[in-house]
């Protein structure tokens, strides 16, 4: 891991809440406003991306150019800027468009940085609600409507006692919702839809695992920061680190991990 | 309809935030707290029934004991209370119980008073949000994060650039769970998992359509008088009233709950 001063890491933490801060801003003059629009990137899937994921990353953007040049920058509307520090911002503007567009308080704003060994640093923002997660650096703690609390991911359980959630029922293609449903009909009980707030409820003690696959670098890298900082574990779907999305395997200890890997596994 | 003088109108609203309130209270003083355990009242499906249920619906049955003697009750925790004028309040203290459990922010308390005609008035409320929305006595807006709003149901646009959502992707029975799958592949867009949250963005202009089996009363009336309040429709699955639950049909607008309404019989 990279070394950082004390000095470096609040700098780094009072950054990630000033992208926080504007994302919010930039995402909530949109946010349930008639003739907002969503263009498709993609020609099989609805994958709306709309005014507000770029204003907001955009946003987020002139913040680091000001505050921190050094720093390379992996966005999902404008991608890749190189930087000299050896770290890298991930954002994901909005996580869950789909969500974003139907007026959802579920969608989320998605700050994290990580070196070369992956994230050390993140932050699952909820605009509407005023709710933040944030994990890293000795951190783990969110703040809301109810105030501040701390994050701490809950107990070992059996599968037939846990709560699993996953964005989507077919789970990407279809070997992938395949070995989901391994899993699910296992499970105490089982929910869908919530996009990133999902992982923010294992990092809140509230849920046991998420499943999910197709991710994006960004849509998983301040999940990891969060859900790590409050104990829990985040690996692909064979155990090995996820950083860089694709299979994902979200758990709130490696009891549950365990038994959820060796079922997809099956 | 029954004759209401605009004092007593007065007075139903008043009582109803009164509840609201209360039922706020109640309901966040359990919820994400450690050691919330739930019973169950079915053996098939796990449905749990917790103390913040409970609570949340005796504190209403306190307030319309004090208040309005004269009205009936039918809570989901505590079943019927007779009245002599002949309006009955119908109580969801939580609706969306595994939602709530889970931790997530879609669940929400129901309140809505009905006359030999069906509900005339009802709130949807989200409390740790903090949002109310509310509909009929020639009202239909919303109170929250972003301040007061009036609620209007979207206009006319075909099933195929339509929003639909449902909370469980089986949808009831198997033969439910067929016919909603008859539609579901024609929309724009399907969503999982939002509880009453979804009936709140039909009357909030943001979604086209919420599909459901399986509801009761008062899963249903306070979503049926905000929804209509904000000029959508509400049936059962051949058009007519659903007062009493059973399967559901909201709609924003006549032409996009015919294009469904079809489908589902075809």
């Amino acid at each position: 891991m990279t070394k950082l001063n004390d000095q470096e890491i609040s700098d780094i933490i009072a950054t990630a809440h000033e992208l926080a801060d504007a994302a919010r801003v930039a995402t909530l003059a949109h946010f349930r406003q008639p003739g907002l629009d969503a263009d498709s990137k993609e020609t099989v899937r609805f994958d709306p991306v709309t005014v507000a994921d770029r204003l907001s990353e955009q946003r987020m953007r002139e913040i680091l150019a000001r505050r921190r040049p050094q720093d390379a920058i992996l966005g999902e509307e404008f991608g890749r800027t190189e930087g000299t520090s050896g770290l890298t911002w991930v954002l994901d503007p909005i996580d869950g468009t789909r969500g974003y567009l139907s007026g959802t308080p579920t969608w989320g704003v998605l700050i994290s940085i990580r070196d070369a060994g992956g994230p050390i640093y993140g932050i699952i923002d909820q605009p509407y609600i005023g709710e933040r997660f944030e994990g890293g650096f000795g951190r783990a703690q969110v703040n809301g409507p109810m105030g501040k609390g701390v994050l701490k991911a809950r107990g070992a359980r059996p599968l037939s006692q846990a709560i699993l959630f996953t964005t989507f029922p077919e789970v990407g293609a279809p070997d992938e919702g395949a070995a989901f449903r391994r899993v699910a009909p296992k499970a105490k009980l089982v929910r869908y839809g919530m996009d990133c707030y999902a992982y923010a409820l294992i990092a809140a003690g509230q849920i046991d695992l998420v499943i999910e696959a197709g991710l994006q670098a960004y849509d998983v890298q301040a999940p990891i920061a969060v859900i790590e900082a409050a104990g829990g574990i985040v690996t692909d779907w064979h155990g090995r680190p996820c950083h860089d999305g694709g299979r994902v395997l979200a758990a709130a200890n490696r009891e549950i991990h365990a038994e959820a890997l060796a079922l997809l596994n099956t």
